[in-house]
């Protein structure tokens, strides 16, 4: 007998009938006799809906306010799925953040759990009752409501899963895996049956939105293992665990790519220590993200600084660029909001040498020209002209084998 | 400086302009330097939304996810009513029927209130806060959702002015006060300043539906000062409270009826002990509730048993006392589903003779046919043919003056 917690996300439970196949998918667990914990999100457009009204009503939404009217969403769902369990004859309960209870720091809008009471779950579970959750609520210890920020019904999920010592858990979405690259744009993409937590990460902030960066971490912590499969479909999915010593490790496991990026570059910056952080103080002080950093020492004591941010921001930071420069002493701001970011990710580089240099003469063999580099253990990302974003991908995809299953 | 709780209905907060409306007559109390304690109903129409999605999934919704659904309604509503008063520079705060909290028995979707605890309230209204909570809501010992059953907002407001021994209980809704007589049959119909409890009472439960009984007979208990407003207009309202030694005390308060009335009778049962309960056990049993019941001695060792009942259950009780007419041995089985009941209400009457005989005049007169009567201390009811009640109504308005102000 073992224990799972599944997690069923909006699209998942977008209507009644969805609702009551979601059902009929837990029945046959239960029937089975394993035990089961489920987490469910709000309905599809429910939390837009909400939000919408919360807009209508203060320009800054207060966080209270706004976790307590946006949790609403969760915990109906979780009553309609025990509804519809129950009808079906399987006994079910359900919880919301508050009353499991999930402990939370005070950050509304994006707080962090800090403790889980399993006892009432516990209980719940050796009555032999289905116990269904509310995703991505909690309550401070004030007892004021907290939410844990867009996509935390999985963070949710995993954390059960953790204090539970789950098997494994579950993570229902409406793709059925984690693929090689994105199959809109490499019709080619095969399903990975297994990637690593590290793997996963690069994946996910790279712009694969399957999990939420922070569930996957957290699963990785907490050594939960976590499966990513399809609501709508029959299959395994993706695996997501640690990293196995395996004799025919894939070199690469995925091509992920960001399209909203956008890069600036400050030429003729004079060359002294500290001349990084007075260019990206006052970027980071207006709340813009930057992603990837690159200088290079110039040969008659200036430097050209590049960086990307996200392409909303790239207005507001080229303004703010504008009076560095002059400051500085700079010579120039130049700028490119039609670029995106290709990355090959796979633990399987670490112990092996020409990679790069694959990836890179692939780009070449297609005419691409790379415009920045960025690298990590696991990854290797490069900047190219908006153009050759499928180009890229396809031509990576291929020159890796990526279609062909791993042994 | 006064303490005050307003209870606002759906309709006053039925969209977002209504809502920025309440807040708009929140703010005008706060900057008086009252303190102030709102409760909120769903948003009209989220309520019956919610049952109907409860209803697709579960033929009989059960009880705790029902009360774990329907609460969300109010909690959407005191988020957005807390952002529209900090929006215009009031502060507030929301909290649920659990986080205030509101202790209830755990009879689900009919809970009774039975402990609230006041401090967290008393707290934020010593900071200046406006406190606004979900009405209709509670939970139990072991923190499960209740709701209090249709119309319990007003019982939640009621029952937090008697805790926090309020100066008064205002609860706005779209009538602008309780009137002699509905309105919209007699147009002279006059708006009370004041009714006592007891006049409230009957009064609602005969069909003027303004508020909740049970609001009633615990303001009545608690002795808080309950007052009916309209939130779209000015006004001061009816005042409920305990009756008042006056000199010239109006005879009769106001005519209530109820057009969903149907009577049967039984007729030549033979009259021994217990045949009544004989009547009535079986209808009881298929909670069918009985409202008027008259029954006359016959000469002949036989009687004629008569009662009236909602007239959705005119066909099922007709069914039951044709099985039973053959068990007892009684004559037949007769029914009108075409009557109303009209009643006069005032705590004049005590003291006043003559009030039923002018009342029973001024029917005839008409030539309106009575068909049953039926007393207590402070009202006469009277069941006559539908096709009268306008008529009826009007002639027993006139009759008593009620248009005429009181001194």
């Amino acid at each position: 007998m073992a224990l799972y917690v599944y997690k069923f996300g909006g699209t998942s439970v977008g209507s009644v009938e969805r609702i009551k196949s979601v059902a009929e998918r837990v029945k046959k667990i239960h029937e089975r006799g394993d035990k089961l914990v489920v987490v469910v999100s709000a309905m599809s457009g429910e939390t837009n809906r909400l939000i919408a009204l919360a807009n209508e009503m203060q320009k800054q939404p207060n966080g209270r306010e706004l976790d307590s009217l946006i949790s609403t969403g969760e915990q109906v769902t979780t009553a309609l799925l025990s509804m519809a369990l129950q009808e079906i004859g399987v006994p079910a309960c359900s919880y919301t953040g508050g009353q499991v209870k999930i402990l939370t720091d005070n950050v509304h809008t994006k707080a962090r759990i800090v403790n889980i009471d399993d006892q009432p779950i516990l209980t719940d579970l050796a009555e032999g009752k289905i116990v269904v959750v509310a995703g991505f609520q909690g309550v401070d210890e004030q007892g004021n409501i907290t939410t844990l920020g867009r996509g935390g019904s999985d963070t949710t999920a995993v954390a059960l899963a953790a204090a539970l010592k789950a098997d494994e858990c579950y993570i229902y979405t409406d793709v059925d895996g984690v693929y090689t690259t994105d199959p809109r744009i490499e019709p080619k993409a095969r399903r990975l049956d297994k990637i690593t937590f590290e793997e996963m990460l690069e994946m996910a902030s790279l712009g694969s939105k399957v999990l939420q960066i922070r569930s996957v971490e957290f699963a990785g912590k907490y050594n939960v293992a976590l499966r990513v499969l399809s609501s709508f479909t029959e299959g395994n999915g993706t695996l997501i665990t640690y990293e196995e010593s395996q004799m025919e490790q894939a070199l690469i496991s995925g091509i992920a790519f960001n399209r909203d990026e956008a890069k600036l570059t400050l030429t003729g910056v004079p060359d002294f220590p500290g001349v990084a952080s007075k260019i990206l103080g006052p970027i980071a002080g207006a709340n813009i993200d930057v992603d990837m950093i690159i200088q290079n020492i110039g040969a008659d004591g200036a430097t050209d600084f590049t960086f990307t941010v996200h392409r909303n921001d790239f207005g507001k930071a080229k303004d703010i660029l504008n009076n560095i420069c002059a400051e500085l002493g700079a010579k120039k701001v130049t700028g490119d909001d039609t670029i995106v970011k290709v990355s090959i990710v796979g633990v399987g580089m670490r112990s092996h040498a020409g990679i790069a240099s694959t990836m890179f003469k692939t780009l070449a063999d297609e005419g691409i020209n790379i415009q920045m580099i960025s690298t990590s253990e696991i990854k290797i990302s490069v900047v190219v002209a908006e153009k050759y974003l499928e180009l890229a991908v396809r031509a990576l995809h291929a020159a890796f084998e990526l279609e062909k299953p791993t042994i």
